[in-house]
């Protein structure tokens, strides 16, 4: 089909798609002869991370809203019976058939090499797709040989895993049902994030345990899903998830919104409080090494005249694919540079190297004398 | 003379006056009979801060821009010699006789009736303004008891005391000479801010001992300003006074900028690594204990139903200007209100609470279960 006709259908006209085009508010690509759109600025209905494709529109994955206080948080979302989901810490994909190719979108919108090159090592999806072209499964791929993302589930202990949690249609901005959903997930043996039942909002004792379960194991949280499509979807997350961002993150503290550390000492405080933790000296402790030992090590790195750098681990299926993993990261701007790479057993072993010279470039500056006002 | 008059000295015609008037870029405000004109917003060369009055402008008092490496910093502001004073934790006020009358203006270019009211304790301000109408003495008012600053230098351990730093002309925007300066204030005893002396930027590890005597004493830091006109003024502070300012704003760190922690993190890190500290358990159990035992002080007020309150005491000369203070207080939406008052000595001692609404807004929707998006 024709992308103006595929569009039309999504109400944007032929003069807006155009003006779009020419506005870079959608921004055309190539991955493997296919040609793909990027909504990076909202156009009509469709909003940034939307990606249209000659074989239909995937819409953005939408935000969900954050709940601070369990209980209260769960009280006051549901009226109705929800089902309850691990939120699981890796990177969103949507894994879509485009004409004949199955390929793995970002949040960001782009095809990932890297997460597609790994489709056929988490489920059969040539099979689920021959039946359902019209389907997309969403779900986290996560572990720590990943190409994002410093933190991992405890239980993914090498390379990455797939965890499904929602299908979508194309052409649609919503889910479909979630018994209907889980029934995919089984027939066709798509790995899902731990699905915890169903529930209601009196079943807080229950809901406590889950997630002081999750908070001990290492986990980062909860998601909570409506049966009744008028209900929003909700996220709850553990204090022990809110530390680990930090600790992953504060090495590049200057390149992050300051919100990302203030949102998260918050986040830990109240779960603190809602579940009967003591704020003792081993949190604070562990709270202040999160903060400021990562953010030591890189200012003591520039002061030495080093690189401030992220190291890496991937594996790959096919070889041709690390190639356009890179080429990926210069479209996005990432300075990231291969340091080795070797076959071991069926994969690829990749290890590279990122720069962050954001950090690297404000902490030259301080270091070697200038002043700034702030 | 008029007020028409004033301004078209400082390049103001009358149509950008009214207009500015018309437009809130400066607003009108009266205190003891006499009214003074607030720049609120940038109108031709005032800036805000700036306070324009019948008996001339008073210039807004400039950022000081800040070095986060001592060493570095210094070599590279200065090629000629310059004046260290000790940088005092208070607030900055802006001494100036309008008419007949002396009045202490804040940053925020309001008169400052606390302020005002003490000045009598601080110099004979008589004296000095009889002789020198149209002089500004700038400085900083500290000490426990004052009504803005959670903060105090240790060595001022009751009430507040004034320490002055510099000396400007009214209907200019520069400072004395700093001869001449330190001239006036010895000759009319002026207090001032600890001088450290003249130096060049070959005498650092002088000024290294200075700075390590100020972060073990629990001091703010050091200002440097130039002897030649065409350098800057620079300011350098402690890794104690990063954790301070931590520790007495983190109870209401939903209502601060987020930069105002991380900045400080950043800032504590280049001291101890410039400064040959260790990053040790201590220092980072301290950092969390700053961060986050406040927070969570906030949080549990807030979920036991108790409003987040800031207590304070200050002391007064004059009866009638307490209610003035909280006049003040009213104009700049600040809620506080009085607790309780007596005479003690020759001083009204006076305390009060200011009630911390946004902070408590936004920790009670949290705790109250509402979801949001970040």
């Amino acid at each position: 089909m024709s992308i103006l006709k595929i569009v039309s259908k999504v109400n944007i006209t032929e003069d807006l798609w155009n003006e779009s085009l020419d506005g870079h508010s959608i921004i055309p690509e190539e991955f493997d002869g296919i040609t793909y759109y990027r909504v990076v600025k909202k156009v009509g209905d469709l909003k940034k991370g939307t990606v249209v494709t000659d074989s239909g529109v995937i819409y953005d994955f939408p935000r969900i809203a954050r709940i601070m206080h369990l209980e209260n948080g769960v009280k006051l979302a549901f009226n109705n019976p929800f089902y309850v989901e691990e939120k699981v810490d890796g990177y969103n994909v949507r894994i879509v058939k485009v004409q004949d190719q199955v390929f793995a979108f970002t949040r960001g919108s782009y095809v990932c090499p890297f997460s597609t090159d790994r489709l056929v090592d988490f489920f059969d999806y040539e099979n689920f797709f021959k039946e359902n072209p019209d389907l997309i499964v969403c779900g986290e791929i996560a572990g720590p040989e990943n190409p994002y993302n410093g933190e991992s589930p405890p239980y993914v202990t090498e390379d990455v895993s797939f965890f499904a949690f929602d299908i979508r249609n194309k052409n649609s901005d919503r889910q479909i049902p979630m018994r209907k959903r889980y029934k995919l997930f089984d027939e066709y043996k798509i790995p899902t994030v731990t699905r915890f039942g169903r529930y209601t909002s009196s079943d807080v004792k229950d809901l406590k345990k889950h997630i002081q379960g999750l908070n001990e194991k290492g986990c980062e949280g909860l998601v909570f899903k409506p049966t009744d499509p008028s209900e929003k979807t909700v996220k709850y997350v553990t204090e022990g998830s809110c530390l680990r961002d930090m600790k992953v993150t504060s090495s590049l503290m200057i390149e992050y919104q300051a919100e990302f550390f203030t949102n998260r000492m918050l986040r830990s405080i109240f779960y603190i409080l809602e579940h009967d933790l003591p704020l003792n000296e081993e949190f604070l402790k562990k709270a202040g090494d999160a903060l400021l030992q990562p953010l030591f090590e890189s200012v003591k790195k520039v002061a030495g005249g080093e690189m401030i750098t992220e190291k890496f681990k991937v594996r790959f299926n096919k070889k041709q694919n690390i190639k356009k993993l890179f080429e990926h990261f210069h479209k996005c701007k990432v300075a990231a540079s291969p340091v080795r790479h070797e076959k071991v057993g069926k994969h690829w072993h990749v290890e590279f190297v990122r720069k962050c010279f954001p950090s690297y470039e404000v902490i030259q500056k301080h270091w070697d004398g200038h002043s700034h006002f702030d």
